[in-house]
């Protein structure tokens, strides 16, 4: 999905907010935010923003020497999250339609986004976000999907939201294969094979890295393996902004897209309301000879 | 007072709202932003964020040709005023205290502000504003300094705001001459002559240019005429965050400020919380023998 005017001002804001998340140095954030508008300058040579937001990030990294600036906000989301976890399966366990409700809390976790909301009470806000229905849900599409696979991928997004995506992976793994893709390396709040691993996704899923560092899934920076795994799977799930805006245009097959739409450009593409909860099946539909 | 690096991001957002007023076209707009990314990155050499502004709107009239962009936005926020101006002087004139409740008013009408507010509905939220006592509130120095005044300058911030220190005006030039500095030439929704008439400001106080087309008061962009009423003047009032970001770093003569502390960077300067109203004396005190 290509970049839109709006990107700009808003990688700008949180190269600067990731700037005084790794150092208390002034002059140092300035060198940062100085080189970040040389980065800004080249935008039309990024794909798409989370290729754009790589990069602006790659600057924080090299300007303070490290390699993980979010590092305590993602453990402190997995905790918040974690403490939550039993009534999150409880949410789900009570449930007649226990897909329809592992895809909500799924899309609940979508609201911990440090980029976006980075003082996000997430404990004060979940029984809410539980209770706000889909502005679109395709489950009957997915029900239709998952009877019949046996491999499914859903890519990961931000750290705290895995634990959300825990009772999803339970559900859809009953006699299937299912994999969690996670970024390669720390980038924002995203999720990365440690914060997985401190989630617990490891007793629901087969857990890799789909080999981009950007905060999204740009595929062209992916490995051999994750793309071999994207491609085979009957069913993809694609968690989130940065990956939707990585794999929706084009979508490079049929997949599905799992998000709470936080900004007005997502909303408008995805063409729902500002604060929705989205869940879209988008690319070409099956044909019998595909089954 | 010094560019924060919390302006460059928000200074980048405002110029996209502004070439999205001034034109619908996209690639016009993408141009504008590219440009605008250009100066961003000579910020080192504009004094403040009033400066920087200037520059960057100066992208937009350029690229559009349109000379006032905000000027249907600026018409319709006087107009909503002008419609609750028997409300502000009924406020005023029922006071045991007029001064202090005059400050009042001309706070609230800070809160018209294009850049951080577009889409504010000042009808809507007028009573609560005027409800809002100052976090600080400089009146009884004030009341000394006007007591022996001869001549008052206000220097007026945004279009709508100028009804709002109707009263102000009213008040102090009883047996004073008050006069009332407008911006040179239209920047975002800021008052130039063309408002201030509109306004009908003119009953009150005398009306000049400050020379400044910067949404503050740059001096060394002022009129020699602007200088020596500013020179000359025994009481200095200074609205909004423009002129306070332009005219406060160093104070350049004992002045007041009047404002809505909009933006987080403004706060901190003004040792009061976001969304405070401030009237607040600076520079030195004065001395007998200047009386």
């Amino acid at each position: 999905m290509k970049l839109f005017l709006d990107c700009l001002p808003c990688l700008h804001r949180q190269v600067l907010e990731a700037a005084r998340i790794a150092t208390a140095d002034e002059t140092c954030q300035a060198r940062i935010l100085d080189r970040a508008v040389g980065v800004l300058a080249r935008c039309s040579e990024f794909s798409c923003a989370p290729e754009l937001a790589k990069a602006m990030h790659e600057i924080v990294r090299e300007e303070t020497g490290i390699r993980d600036p979010y590092r305590a906000i993602k453990r402190r989301e997995l905790d918040s999250a974690l403490a939550l976890e039993p009534r999150l399966w409880d949410f789900v366990g009570g449930a007649d339609d226990q897909l329809e409700r592992a895809l909500t809390v799924s899309a609940t976790g979508n609201i911990m986004d440090a980029a976006l909301t980075p003082d996000l009470d997430i404990t004060a806000c979940v029984s809410t976000e539980l209770d706000t229905t889909f502005a679109r849900c395709d489950v009957a599409a997915l029900r239709r999907d998952v009877a019949g696979a046996r491999q499914i991928l859903v890519i990961a997004d931000n750290s705290g939201e895995a634990v959300f995506d825990k009772p999803l992976l339970h559900v859809l793994g009953a006699g299937r294969e299912v994999r969690y893709a996670v970024r390669d390396a720390p980038i924002l709040n995203d999720c990365t094979l440690d914060e997985a691993l401190y989630a617990g996704v490891g007793a629901h899923a087969t857990m890799l890295s789909s080999g981009s560092s950007a905060p999204g899934t740009v595929l062209d920076n992916c490995t051999p393996e994750f793309l071999e795994a994207f491609r085979a799977a009957d069913v993809v799930i694609s968690k989130g902004q940065g990956n939707f805006e990585s794999l929706s245009d084009p979508t490079p097959r049929p997949m599905y897209f799992l998000l709470k739409a936080k900004c007005a450009m997502i909303a408008r593409r995805l063409d729902c309301t500002l604060g929705d909860y989205v869940f879209q099946r988008r690319g070409p539909e099956p044909q019998a000879a595909d089954r």
